[in-house]
């Protein structure tokens, strides 16, 4: 089972799009290599990764002579070709969760942009954004807040009964309130803390604060 | 084998999202129900719909006691409950190929904004707009075709040999360039038109046209 896989991140390990792709093989206990890229030098741009990645973007999974972008498609990439039993599970095993897993993940890559752009990554491991939210933000702050609520449980346990790569994406979405200091439930902080708690997160936040020094 | 399947999409038919949900169910033979909301009346805030949907997004398919948002999740779990041999694959069936429509799914759901904004689908069956493209606009257009130019042959043909439901979203994604009157390679309108030949798009602009009467 000699594993050739290579995960190229952003250089600032600010992406949460690429911490997720590393949490998937992280889970999964795959062996692999994280290759950071400089994208404000441009290293997203060079022939060899575009061609690589089809879109120059990070995350982008080597796997052989296979390479994928976007983080939701390498989760289940990995899942198709490192499944269960022999490697954990990165997504519900039950049809109606994983798709509730899914929707969650699809959702939190294509919605909330206010929201994204005033509470950057940066905020959980950086400088904070004093500016209150603008009324955009605000609203998509509300509608995060309402769909957490109505998902997570007072335990702060995992989504599903079993952790998934979607209490990755969540927790990181709604960290950029609560390390922000922007206020949120206490049911949604605690949930927050705990996923926070995973390896991967802990790994990942870590990378961010040396690339920082 | 009764189904109690509901699609909600907006009484517009602009969502290429609602578009691509339909056409996974169409490309399976699913019998459904269309339900067209109105999203400027807020027909998609009502608390029983933003309980099914979770986000109050549209589309949401609802089959029986469940329902789910976002269009690839809903190709997914389509893939799951109505799976081959029985149904169709809306999905290719070869890990790599699965895995690149994914990303190519993940990708036209998360970049490209720019060009989504100065190009909206209204394009393909209403008002062109006129104006060129702004420079970001146009560098999104730019990567946009060098990655369909990568993927797509010259006869026009399924991106994966058999068609999958990232034909559909692809194909839109190019014709709002090419409905528009933008320039695009011969091989790219070719493949464009191809793809609009599937009934789910014959059936669905159809709609967007009638709507707009
Ligand atoms: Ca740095
Ligand atoms: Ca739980
Ligand atoms: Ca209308
Ligand atoms: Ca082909």
């Amino acid at each position: 089972m000699a594993h050739n896989l290579v995960l190229y991140v952003d250089s600032n390990y600010s992406s949460p799009y690429a911490l997720s792709a590393y949490a998937a093989l992280q889970a999964k206990g795959l062996p692999h290599t994280l290759q950071a890229l400089d994208l404000h030098a441009g290293q997203n741009t060079t022939p060899q990764y575009a061609h690589a990645s089809l879109t120059s973007r990070i995350p982008t999974l080597v796997d052989g002579n296979f390479s994928l972008s976007e983080s939701s498609a390498i989760a289940e990439y990995l899942e198709d070709a490192y499944g269960a039993p022999q490697y954990a599970r990165v997504l519900p095993a039950r049809p109606q969760l994983r798709a509730r897993a899914r929707q969650i993940q699809a959702w939190l890559r294509s919605d909330l942009a206010a929201l994204r752009a005033e509470r950057p990554t940066t905020v959980i491991y950086a400088d904070k954004n004093p500016q209150p939210l603008s009324a955009g933000a605000r609203k998509a702050a509300d509608k995060l807040l309402a769909a957490a609520e109505s998902l997570i449980d007072t335990n702060g346990g995992p989504l599903f009964g079993d952790w998934c790569i979607a209490d990755i994406d969540l927790a990181v979405m709604l960290a950029r309130l609560s390390a922000n200091g922007d206020t949120v439930p206490v049911q949604i902080l605690k949930y927050v803390e705990t996923q926070f708690q995973h390896p991967a997160m802990q790994g990942w936040w870590q990378r961010a604060k040396q690339a920082m020094a």
